[in-house]
């Protein structure tokens, strides 16, 4: 196998540090690695799995010889140089929001649709974290049972918003008595014009809001879940809410599948056997997916699966996995290791 | 108007205490009270609106001469004295699961159903928590727009689980780089096997599990629910998830309405006029409700309403108040409140 030429630009943020350990321990077939970031940043060292490395400034002509460009440094950053760097001949992992609803850039997850790949002219996009998790738990189950109907509410962490919520969420959680007025620089979200506290409270707030009263974070689960399936009158709805957890999104997910005979144990079946994701669903033992624990890991976790009372083809399942890791990190060099792959 | 005496059983508690405070504060009119508890606590003194209390143990004769009882000791007291209170001529308002189910006794919610009130014969129950919210928010929906379907996803607040709930919260926030093996001792249920610390975290289990796989809050939600409306047919489903917040439940709510030609606009004038609710719902100023702003606040606060982009009489909506005040002790003396009008 060849070995290839990396670079990532945002390497010193939350998403791009993890880019570069998940590289390395899982061995990617590297002949150089770029690490990226603002001017600001250059000269900065930072060291992964015992090695060392020096930031640089990311210019056009750092992409001169690169192989493959892992892009985590918001939209502005990508639009900016992503032509550059596919222009130069690198295959660019987007993981900001810039180019993934565009009509020809594949949104690949590769445990769900690794076939999309091959559509590909230069850019792939990899997908919002709380999609991400969402649809690797529905992929089993779509493809068994069919799915008509997705309902979502997200109970997301703070790493989403980078390194520098993390922070203010510890400062505000030591600050017990004082949480209702405690300093608030960042959340909900920086285009924003006011800010809370987010220790002790939970926002129904994460980016923008858009004219519908949905927001940005809100119509990427919509819009992005459909364009993965393929399929535009999937229902799809979802409430994104941040809440104070340092890394790892939880999601209860109601869903409605077309096949009308279904029980909860042959749903646990098909996720059980499934790719990317560890059924946590043991009721009896208090056996359930729980953020706290999923930081660090690399599976989508899936658990508290129960049928609607109500309405015979609808179910519950609560889904959780690390946004740095699965939700971002983890997904594009899947997405690396699917192309390099193919290639071998 | 006679002025009554009162009693409320379990008056140490997170929501006795409450009650006690909204009791002074909304001046009930009363002749006496009678602070109550455990044989542990007998002695103890409290002080609420700037007054002294003794309290005493709860036995039999401790309601002698009693007009109106507060139960909220949990459902095993109340299965001991809350017949021996109504034997001796109490009318008593139940805070515990322990009759809310029971055919004959009216569940009620004030703003909701206070005609229940009137099919009382020495005992009314108080709802769940999570339900009162809930059915205050939708009932002037419910009764222009007609109601067919409610799936709810929680975000609970710990002091549900009790003043020792919100200290373990406390303790746990201070050691945030422990997060994952810090002590726990209270939660997710104290009848539980298992604990699991709830500071940076999200625990998808409230109360023990049911052979359903749903947990006994959910099944609260859901027959409570059906119950107060009076309507069996009300297709309603619950995932019920604690987060670590001190007081103020969230709730992110998707409900059907019957009426097919409706708008937000609609249902934001509905709420804006109803009673018990403080409508915040405007994006363009990123207002809406939030947990940590409603602790120690009497409205059930709504907003984020919204319509399902896929289906024509789908709605979400954002729902959060105080679970101690209007989800237990403000709905628990309003209760009072209508007994008295209606005899005065």
């Amino acid at each position: 196998m060849k070995k290839v030429n990396v670079a990532i630009v945002g390497a010193t943020g939350a998403v791009g540090t993890k880019i570069l350990e998940k590289l390395l321990e899982r061995n990617f077939p590297m002949n150089s690695i770029k690490l990226l970031a603002s001017k600001r940043s250059a000269g900065m060292e930072i060291t992964a799995n015992g090695q060392k490395f020096i930031v640089e400034e990311t210019v056009p002509e750092s992409f001169d010889g690169i192989d493959i460009a892992f892009f985590s440094a918001g939209g502005n950053i990508s639009k900016m140089f992503v032509s550059e760097a596919v222009d130069r001949g690198a295959v660019v992992i987007d993981n900001t929001s810039a180019f993934r609803m565009t009509a020809d850039i594949p949104l690949v997850v590769p445990e769900v649709n690794p076939e999309a790949l091959k559509r590909h002219s230069g850019i792939i996009a990899n997908p919002n974290c709380s999609t991400i998790q969402m649809v690797t738990a529905l992929e089993p189950i779509r493809q068994k049972l069919g799915l008509s109907r997705v309902i979502v509410s997200t109970y997301q962490a703070v790493s989403g918003a980078g390194i520098e919520a993390i922070d203010e969420l510890q400062k505000q959680s030591a600050e017990f008595e004082s949480r209702a007025t405690n300093e608030a620089n960042l959340l909900p979200t920086g285009s924003g014009e006011r800010f809370y506290p987010i220790a002790f409270n939970a926002i129904p707030q994460i980016d923008a809001f858009d004219t519908s009263g949905y927001t940005l974070e809100e119509l990427k689960m919509i819009n992005e879940t459909k364009k993965i399936f393929e399929n535009n009158k999937l229902q799809v709805s979802a409430t994104c809410v941040r809440i104070p957890v340092v890394s790892g999104h939880s999601e209860s997910i109601y869903f409605e599948i077309e096949n009308d005979d279904t029980s909860v144990a042959d749903i646990q079946a098909l996720l059980e056997n499934a790719p990317g994701i560890v059924l946590q669903d043991n009721p009896d033992k208090q056996s359930y997916p729980m953020a706290l624990f999923a930081e660090g890991e690399d599976a989508v976790f899936v658990g508290r699966i129960r049928k609607d009372p109500d309405h015979p083809n609808g179910f519950h399942m609560w889904v959780v996995t690390d946004n740095l890791l699965k939700g971002a990190a983890l997904n594009s060099v899947q997405i690396a290791e699917c192309l390099i792959n193919e290639k071998g």
